[in-house]
């Protein structure tokens, strides 16, 4: 059984990790979700001037890694090479899954399986860099693919 | 029109404040959402051992309070008295609306909306309390009905 | 065959006469949804002040009145009869189906169905009044029940 | 922040410019939507002639302006290079996002966003003509991109 669990306090510290890196880096105005293992909602932050979409944009990179079990970056690969299996594995799972980087699984330094971020705003390369300073800077390991 | 915005961290104000009041009032684990004007979130926690559909039960006191322009109490009231309509109501906006209290509308001191709190985890009086504090708390004005 | 069809400017002179009678009486803002007889909007304004929920609202009075073939007053009476007819009616179409007075069938002289109208905003009766004034100004024949 | 609003009489100020600009340069039945911040319908009118499905069509051209936070013509850029973001990207966000040009930004002298038009009816860079000419017959700013 997982010995560690994703509470709250650790969530909004992979947010304002994540948000703090997208500080320094410059980036737009970030979306921020950290779901945990069954893919529900523990903390999101919609920065200012972020459009109305961007919760559920960065709901559905988070929901899609953990429902395909990989991060978002793997997942554009395969919807690189197979468009129309990630279209219908998307309806199929409810519309929730967003195939760019950016969904990050995170992971207890046992590989445990804790949850994940889902992050949009800026580039996608750059929404996952945020997403993994986030999860890094609480001490837990990231998987961006 | 609106001279007043709610940023991000006046919505996060808004959340620590309530969770403060939970704790204070010893309520059990709160989910608190803050939504924009337009019904979109701007900030969600779920606490500790809350449970897995809280943010969606938060999210629907304050986006049908939102929807209907009143406090989620006075949607109750109405619910009483015309249960079908609010039923139909619900089902016609997308199915976010819940009907009891605890989604509670923010205006500015001159009357402006600025948004919705939805909190949900304890006795929906308790919920609207400690959405109320949290709203005063940030130096805003709260309609619970 | 229908000869006379509920064209654009009809439409739209139903939603002035709706919204001038109500500025008349005095009533809070409204939303005035005109339909074809197929269900689709043809006009809809919502007024300053409306929430943001009330076009769904009206289209929903209004929906369910083309739906079932009779004024939504008429669907409130089998509401408050039978309320899980109602709401299971309402899912069947799709949710669109809201069962207080204020969604109104318009009709030519000769009784062919031209559309509906769907108000909210005051109280459902009120809504309804402003519907059949809008009808009746444009010429036509109001069926609120 | 947002010091204008888009009050209703703009919003139609909007639409019959749009309308008159249609008109003027020949263009087949159009049906234009004006959307608030939060992506809800103010107005919609929908021309004689034009097909059932196309209030649907022009809204997803503004609300996935608006969920984005940037002209419907910037998502078509995007679909051409990642056609299956910006399909799982309407998915994730419920459905309503039309990625062809036409869906464009409404905003204020200083900057704001009041809005979005959808126009839908011609051809997609005529329904965008069509929506800047009435953006602009109102004073007000129009980004299609």
């Amino acid at each position: 059984m997982s010995t560690q669990h994703l509470d709250l306090e650790t969530a909004r510290t992979i947010v304002s990790g994540a948000r703090a890196s997208g500080r320094e880096q410059g980036l737009k105005p970030l979306t921020v979700v950290v779901l945990d293992p069954g893919g529900h909602i523990v903390v999101a932050e919609r920065e200012d001037g972020a459009s109305i979409g961007r919760v559920d944009i960065a709901r559905g990179k988070a929901h899609g890694a953990l429902a395909l079990g990989m991060g978002s970056r793997s997942i554009m690969n395969r919807a690189e090479q197979q468009a129309y299996f990630v279209a219908a594995a998307g309806a199929a799972i409810g519309g929730s899954l967003v195939p760019v980087p950016g969904g990050v699984l995170i992971r207890s330094g046992d590989g445990d399986l804790l949850g994940a971020v889902g992050i949009t705003g800026d580039t996608s390369d750059n929404d996952e860099t945020a997403a993994v300073a986030g999860i890094e800077g609480a001490g837990l390991v990231a998987q961006p693919d």
